[in-house]
């Protein structure tokens, strides 16, 4: 890492001459050292089909970087031009009811259309060619937030290929019947062609074919960037990224294969802080050994025709900035520069209005340019430090999940709820994607993944037989490859390791059943398994309800390690006590090494240079803290000392902090 | 009745031979003595079209019972294979906006579609001979749940039967445009090819139109039923039924007729076991002189993708089942026998897991088979005694509400509440289709039915003539069988048999109108009748609100009888009071018996033998109970004696016990 | 004016001869002096294609009025005859998913199709030639409540006729480009046959496409009653109306500016008087010099199949009437005569049963009979008084907040909620169309108008430099005519005007912002404007929230009066406080009369004859109320005569009321 950026998306396309020139002016100003751009301008580089020139755009990049300003530059794919889309509903993105949908949002062409792909190829190529080699292009992004408006398309082209990834995946159709289990219902096909995709139906489709057609979407939007990828790599040395986001429909993992660095964008108000903590969490493993960006957030407040979130609390964006540069972020960059005069997002919060001058958000990205500067040469010379505590965030747990919710709702909430314990537990912790590698770690929690492949099986298998704690479940491998239920053992493999047997699986909700562990009670919810502890220790028992006595925290030593297995969802806050109180009693058995201790909305980032660790203290809920120094310490900005004891920290206020 | 049948649904079409060998072992272990079959294996019997193979089944039934297990055998087309269905989007049913409906799930081809009949007849007839006469099928079920996911398809095909069935109901168009008074908004038609099915339009549709469509479809499950029928007949002698369900949309009557017993589906959870209660009470009478079956319900819990319902408490499934059987129920089902491995419904509730364990409900089974043996000599020699209080029950009125609900919701949930004041007035009652006799009964409630036709009402006015006191109302006689407003009087001829006038019509809903009669006072809700008493006395009388001083209850001497006339609905816990105040008036003045007093929660069924009458009592919810024993009694299973006074029950506890 | 009409809403074509003669007997003696007649008769006048008959209604039109009884006669287009629609979904009201409604409702078939468009000018021309001279006939209907049961359709003729629309509007495609901004997205059109509808699409539509569609539609339904106006001039003198509501997708100064007067239906339960105040307050000003008609209200609940109203309190409907042709009101008119005996509306109030009999609204009905009567000789000689205030009421606006409803909801609420202020604050008002002249007034309040037209804004600088005092604001001036942003300032010229910078445009909800004015201070919600003042003066000043300081309320002298800004929104009780104080501040100033001061819940409306000034006071909550006399009065009606003080009034009791 060179350099710490800050950026904005930028429209130049939208914009006059004098405008630009003006935006220019005002980004020195502000500090902005990048721009993203290009990403919905596909009719300002080809207004009529095969009118393609870049020319403006790469008058722009060059400007821009005479300023000192980076460019990264994106693929215009996913607003179609209207030459693409008019007169071609076969070839519009198409819901589960066979309605295509109309021309003038974004996302509303099927990115499986043939004709789409051909001409999204030959515009990429065009924007590779005639950018790829400037100087001013720091970057790639593909496309831009794939599938944030559109799910899993349903038009007869997606179908088609639907036939053949079933094709690819079964073979035989007859294998595609035993694996679903369409003996059910009389589902059963005859052919591939013959299998629907999930549209519109009378009660509901079978697991199988629902989770399915999202696994073959998710591949086939990872097709499409790959495509792009490959073209833009022939003309390009600048590392390519997507800026992608948790809620969308997506696997991320697959997607981040073919990239070199990982980005997202989000946008929680001031007041949902932890969400980006936990974005950086995550997206900082994206890419193992690249930094990450914050590719889109907003300065002030999002919003659309539709309403809007509140704006920050003056000082939000600093301490917001601050967090993502000391956890791994080289990049930090705002929707959008100028706001826009037309269309859907007119009341986006923006840098500048759409009349040319600061905003409401403009004394906050000061405050972030004066911190990017102060930080750099601390953070360049220093590293995130190795996490002890991993978590499992699984984009195929969260197919299973929109499939069967079990009674708790969705993941991305699920996950959440088990961040904020880990966060409350006071654990310094990496999300990782489920391919990822767990060397360095003692503690890994794997929530909420219905099914368990084999090779992740076997890594967290490796990971405890040479000493590390496992923490599987609640909802975790209960579930086949196929989304159906598992005909061995409820819990499959799982089971055997765990030292189980699964009595009971049934749903918790509502029938009075205590879990008791940890000294700590909570009623349970949602689908569980109960368990009969073979080999197992009980750790948290059933009081109540429908099986009392049956265990549903249970703990087996493994070679040098510890799988402990979680059966049931602790509910509400008691819930969430007694789950900290797990984490805290096995992170302590791990030897799990805590974060500085803070004040809660307070947190601790710790990083390490060549003299060693050091911590990024940020007040993030705006009502000031403190961290508890174990020793004295110094600031590493601007050397002020502080003798051991409590560390005040003012409403957002932030430090780099060493003890010594 | 020979014999109380204990079954559960099975798939053996869904699993291997080493399973099924298992299953007839834990069958046996488990005291099931019956099993259903083969509702959903159409694709199994005839997985390409015109290749069919019932040999499967033939084998497992005859091994069946080979181990004492007899089979109820059924009709395999709500599921009709992908033969049938593929590339046929106008087979399909179709919604409200035309759209036909994907393969996959249930009931997803249209019941009139021409060639599913045909098909449908041919798979039948197959059926039929292959094991019609196999001495171990004890009984027949037409197809599952008749439009348990479905409504009142609109495809071509219905539209045009559609045609057809109004030109024979109404023989000109002149008749049909008068008779629905189509003259409002020119909705006038020149032919029947013009009348469209109710699909989508600006504001709503004539009620006439929605009312008749609602009949028309009810009229053609039936005859689609009829088809299958007429079919077995030919083939076998054992008794027909189909698992019916007062929510699904149809004429449950009009089924029954061509039937041998009736049977039902239903899965509340232990905490609404009224809803149980309220299905014995109906379908009793829904064939007389033929016990019924309850055909489905949970061991446990119902479930599927969409989320669970809570397990049934411990002990609740065996008073559940001693109640049904004391009910005079002649078979008691589970749905289903092994949880399944894939599709929809993977967590529903079983006997036996997917992997082959006793679920969580298993214990609950073999109390339910203990219980059954216990019973089964004292019931097979006694009867349900006579009820003296019959509620009619009318899935024409069903329609009219669906339509048009007045304030007041729903007939379903409506019908639950007075079935409750009936259950909390301590009055036996049968629960009767609008066609039943009376015979027997001294007095008849007739709650919430707009139509009343000449036939009932005749029957009726006979039933109050001879010497019953029929209480009408509330909502009930206001429409004609047309769903129109009578021209002649609100209540058209029940009026001057009631000697009443209804002066006026309107909605009391938020008017501050109360009820006062019977020494409670109540608000009054939803569209009412205010009465001016021309022969008969104000019971009841409206306080307060924009007419106060009418009636609202009055009573008419009619021959030897009394009619009741109710206007209005008293609403919440005071109305539910009032209305059980007016319920034990007129029983006591009706000479009504009282059921044996229990506490709340525990019911006392009657039942008569040779001897005369005893009561089978339970504690139904959970709590534990009394009942008031008038004289010493004797349990008639274990000969324990109680002297007369209280009679102490256990949680679910349950007695024959017979007064000495 | 030469009478007051009382009248209802009479369908003879629904009715046998004997029903017919009944009703002119029952008429006669509930004092109604006028009916309405023929809106849903197409089908009855013109059964088959071509077959057109006027006969039954001359006939009827002549007998009404041999009985005292005037016609206002309707074209009967809103519901065309099933040879119109059967067969031809291509004419049908299209949604925005291309789905095209069933015959059988009302306004299903577009009024933008040609052959709609042919067939109806016949059936009008039929019409007016039948009826247009004879005397019986006092006025004219154009169809019935346009839109009200539909919004912008979608058909493949509409999509066609947008297309010319545009061009007209824009001349070239480059033109709409750059005023829609639809560089943004690529959602730029090369031809103008290329612009969809607002279909659905996958994330929404740019807001100048969504609202000029709606502006599109508006404008062609005003064709639509153009061509009908066209039509009845040729062959009748009488007065045309159009029978409009606030709530409809309409353009009302436009549809009104062929019309001779205006008239409205409206339908709000008692507890709703505020709503009809409104109307009164607006309608009064459709059409200058004309007085407004109240076309349709109902005796006693509004209902249909879906449900009801409550009906209204005894007493009410008496006051309503009363207030009614106080305010200016020449007709007050029911919907309905007799109760429908079929259809959708069955349950709607009426003045007589379906049966015959009168109805629980009959009573009050006679009461407005006998007011109307008393009321005659005074408000025949009499006018409205000249108002002071005028609020701007506005459709486009309307149309604006439909497509970006700035997190405070929809325009009518809104108003409603400036109208219940102004109302608080005793300031009689007018509510005007943005066209109307300003001529009279003292004080301008233009809330919620996005979009100031130079017209607008010409005239009311105009009526401030005069004198005048404008409070322009909230949310007014922020969009152009093409629903952008202005890039020259926030608010455009009207800043300038005000002596104002805007600083910030941001939304305020939960951001802790308080405004401070007047002695209050409010929560201030949804999206804001906050100014630094040039020239102006502020009035209003933010606490709290992330701009603190800043003003929210300016003031401004603009040549002899004042402009006042309002920049945000107050919230909840505290902001009405602080609006009212607001209003009776620069009420004050402005040298506005208030009204005679009265008990909240009772109002007292000025007229003037040549002897001056009078009030009629009534009391429309029904709790009874005062009116405090600041001299001596007599009632105008029974020459009762008060002293100087309070002046009590029953539970919706009413006077006319001169100081002496």
């Amino acid at each position: 890492m060179q350099k710490l950026y800050y950026g904005a998306a930028y429209y130049p396309e939208l914009w006059p001459e004098a405008v630009i020139a003006e935006d220019m002016r005002y980004m020195q100003k502000a500090g902005i050292n990048c721009v993203r751009m290009g990403e919905f301008a596909w009719a300002a580089m080809e207004p009529h089909e095969g009118e393609i020139s870049l020319d403006f755009f790469v008058a722009i990049i060059n400007r821009l970087h005479a300023a000192g300003i980076g460019t990264v530059f994106c693929t215009p794919t996913p607003t179609p031009p209207i030459w693409l889309s008019h007169g071609h509903p076969e070839r519009m993105y198409t819901d589960n009811r066979g309605y295509p949908m109309a021309h003038g949002a974004r996302q509303h062409v099927c990115t499986n259309n043939p004709y789409l792909r051909e001409r999204g190829r030959l515009i990429v190529e065009a924007c590779a060619r005639a950018v790829g080699r400037l100087p001013g292009v720091i970057g790639w992004q593909t496309d831009n937030e794939f599938k944030c408006h559109v799910g899993e398309c349903c038009c007869a082209e997606c179908v088609r290929q639907w036939h053949e990834w079933l094709e690819a995946r079964y073979g035989t159709v007859a294998r595609l019947n035993d694996a679903w289990g369409t003996a059910v219902w009389s589902e059963a096909y005859e052919r591939f062609d013959q299998v629907p995709a999930p549209m519109a139906t009378t009660m509901g489709h079978n697991a199988a074919l629902q989770t399915m057609y999202r696994l073959f979407h998710r591949e086939k939007i990872a097709e499409f960037q790959r495509e792009q990828v490959a073209i833009i790599r022939r003309h390009s040395d600048a590392p390519i990224t997507h800026n992608s986001n948790r809620n969308f429909l997506l696997d991320n993992e697959l997607l981040l294969r073919d990239l070199d660095f990982a980005s997202f964008d989000n946008y929680p108000d001031c007041d949902h802080w932890q969400e980006m903590l936990l974005d950086y969490d995550l997206w900082r493993n994206g890419k193992a050994g690249r930094p990450f960006w914050v590719m889109e957030t907003s300065p002030a407040h999002n919003g659309g025709l539709w309403g809007y979130h509140k704006p920050h609390r003056t000082g939000y964006l600093v301490a917001e900035a601050v967090a993502a540069y000391a956890s791994g972020a080289e990049g930090f960059s705002h929707w959008l520069w100028r706001q826009q005069r037309a269309g859907v997002e007119q009341n986006h919060g923006a840098v500048l209005s759409a009349w040319g001058t600061p905003t409401v958000g403009y004394a906050g990205v000061l405050g972030v340019s004066a911190a990017r500067a102060l930080l750099e040469p601390v953070l360049l010379n220093s590293a995130p430090a190795q996490r002890e505590v991993a978590m499992t965030y699984s984009d195929r747990a969260r197919a299973y999940f929109i499939t069967e919710p079990y009674d708790v709702g969705q993941y991305i909430p699920l996950a959440r709820r088990w961040f904020d314990v880990l966060l409350a537990a006071g654990l310094p912790r990496d999300l990782l994607f489920e391919g990822a590698a767990l060397d360095g770690y003692k503690l890994l929690t794997t929530p909420f993944v219905p099914y368990l492949s084999p090779e992740y099986l076997a890594r967290a298998r490796a990971f405890v037989e040479a000493g590390g704690l496992w923490i599987a479940g609640p909802l975790t491998g209960g579930r086949t490859g196929e989304h159906t239920v598992p005909t061995d053992a409820a819990l499959g493999a799982l089971e055997g390791l765990a030292g189980v047997e699964t009595l009971y699986t049934y749903p918790l909700t509502n029938t009075g059943a205590l879990g008791v562990a940890f000294g700590q009670a909570a009623p349970l919810t949602g689908w569980a398994a109960t368990f009969l502890p073979t080999g197992a220790a009980a750790m948290g028992v059933l009081e109540g309800g429908v099986t009392p006595g049956l265990a549903f925290i249970t703990e087996h030593q493994v070679g040098k390690g510890k799988l402990v297995l979680l059966g049931a969802l602790p509910e509400g806050e008691d819930g969430a006590a007694l789950l900290a109180a797990m984490f805290r009693h096995y992170a302590a058995e791990a030897g799990v090494a805590p974060a500085l201790e803070t004040s809660s909305g307070t947190i601790a980032l710790p990083r390490t240079d060549d003299t060693g660790l050091f911590w990024v203290v940020v007040n993030m809920d705006g009502w000031g803290g403190t961290a508890a120094l174990p020793a004295p310490a110094v600031d590493l900005l601007n050397r002020e000392q502080f003798p051991a004891g409590t560390l005040e920290l003012a409403a957002y206020g932030w430090r780099a902090i060493r003890m010594v």
